[in-house]
């Protein structure tokens, strides 16, 4: 039994032993007063959140997925241009192609591309509904139109072909009304046990060390492997230590785990590194993160 | 009942048999002709690989908890200047602080800072035995002295209080001779599933990628908690989407999996980007990356 059933019988309960036990008539009447309110609100605590999604790239597939199978969420309709169906098995007529056969729900999500977010927004058919985007680095506000505006932003790197288990996905939610905000609550809450509430300003601060540590850090082991491959040295001999140093960060502070040649002020080790290196954009980035390290670790090249 | 003992009353059954069976006496000849060279040879293939351990540092701590519990090894004397246990419950007597105590072993190990290999090396009190050390950046024949030179280097980030599983770590070995390499292949057997004969030019390859993909990718992720820090987010909210970037590499090769603005080249992204971070540094390091991402990628900034 779900827990409002279980929820709903309780009170049915209590308030038949409130009308026909015992009781003082005035304690009666307060208590079944307020197991009144309790119930005429109950409804706006327990019902499905309804939500039409928007767009059909990795973020878009990749909620749909998730929140198919949340409790409590009801995807009514998924829209995209092409009519591009989210899941194999998805209900053809859940797919619309026509923004203005959108129906009522409670969250619209427009998991589209950063340029598009004002764009579609724009369109949408209806006035003071709550229109969310997903996006790491768009203000909240780039959401067009007079709807009420929210941001619900899963901090993770999507690929098409590779699920990923949403529960420890990140995801930060924004919205100008705190009743709006309480829904994205609920909405997230069943797909992840990290909610976060951030602002557009934080959010743009999360963005730019993502790029560090996501994008830039995928660059990295572009280089050793392109360094690896020019000597025929198999890359994958790096891998565990590729995996070590990422679980090292959740153990300790990065500077704290900082090792090598830059720190340790190794200049033989350094420029026998650097004459390995084939291309002057490799040499660069080794020498500009080398001079970091030795700067914040405070020694001098 | 260990292998070895198995083995040799394998053996003496199949010997026991040959000698009094009905069989053809010439039979008889070549077989146990056969089966004694196998005899005489058996205690090179199953006796225990006696070693020697100088140093006691990081890599030599956790070499030393990963040998000590290895079948087929036996760690005779443990040497460093200062006496210091590498484990809490070592043997006293095994520790030594005098060089030329060394005993007879089939391995040195002399797991030390780059800068000591030739100095310790040198000072050992015995000729044409196997030396080896433990890093990945110096060359082979930095071993001084008149003895047989080897690498057996562990490529991991190790820090003292932080335990490893030895099992998934890639033991790089070299050595001058082949029946040297076959003992350090029979040295890292027992202790990791990935041992590679890597020379040391292609030691160095994989160094300065390790470099790359370990020491920069940390100091991205400290770049990525300083401007957190700066504008109080938790960092903590990055720590997934590095584990996913991290795993991503073990299924899709990194110039595949490259994302962000960089990429898409999304200039305003960029921009907003720039504004953010508070130090030229971290300004220079992600305007480099992102030029070398779109030069790697096709795309001019």
């Amino acid at each position: 039994m779900c827990s409002r059933s279980v929820c709903v019988l309780e009170l049915n309960r209590i308030l038949r032993f409130n009308i026909i036990g015992n009781t003082h008539f005035s304690t009666i009447h307060v208590v079944n007063g307020f197991l009144f309110l309790i119930l005429r609100l109950l409804p706006y605590f327990c019902r499905m959140i309804e939500v039409c999604l928007l767009g059909a790239g990795n973020v878009a597939t990749h909620l749909y997925h998730a929140l198919n199978g949340a409790e409590d969420v009801n995807i009514i309709q998924c829209y995209n241009r092409k009519g591009i169906p989210l899941h194999p098995d998805q209900d053809a007529t859940q797919i619309i192609t026509d923004i203005a056969a959108l129906k009522d729900a409670d969250v619209y999500i427009v998991a589209v591309s950063d340029d598009a977010i004002a764009q579609i927004s724009d369109k949408l058919p209806f006035q003071n509904r709550l229109v969310v985007h997903t996006s790491g680095s768009v203000p909240m506000d780039a959401i067009a139109g007079d709807n009420r505006k929210g941001v619900f932003y899963p901090l993770q790197t999507f690929s098409k072909d590779k699920s990923v288990d949403f529960g420890t996905i990140p995801i930060c939610i924004e919205a100008e009304e705190t009743q709006d905000l309480n829904t994205l609550k609920k909405l997230a809450s069943p797909l992840s046990d990290k909610v976060y509430e951030i602002t557009s300003a934080q959010r743009n601060v999360l963005h730019v060390s993502a790029v560090f540590v996501n994008n830039f850090t995928n660059h990295l082991y572009t280089i050793g492997t392109d360094i690896c491959e020019a000597y025929d040295v198999p890359f994958e001999i790096l891998h565990p230590l590729i995996q070590e140093t990422a679980k090292k960060i959740l153990e300790i502070p990065a500077t704290e785990a900082q090792t090598g040649p830059a720190i340790r002020n190794d200049q033989q080790t350094i420029a026998r590194h650097l004459k390995i290196m084939n291309t002057d954009s490799q040499k660069e980035i080794y020498t500009i993160l080398t001079k970091a390290i030795q700067s914040k670790h405070g020694k001098k090249l």
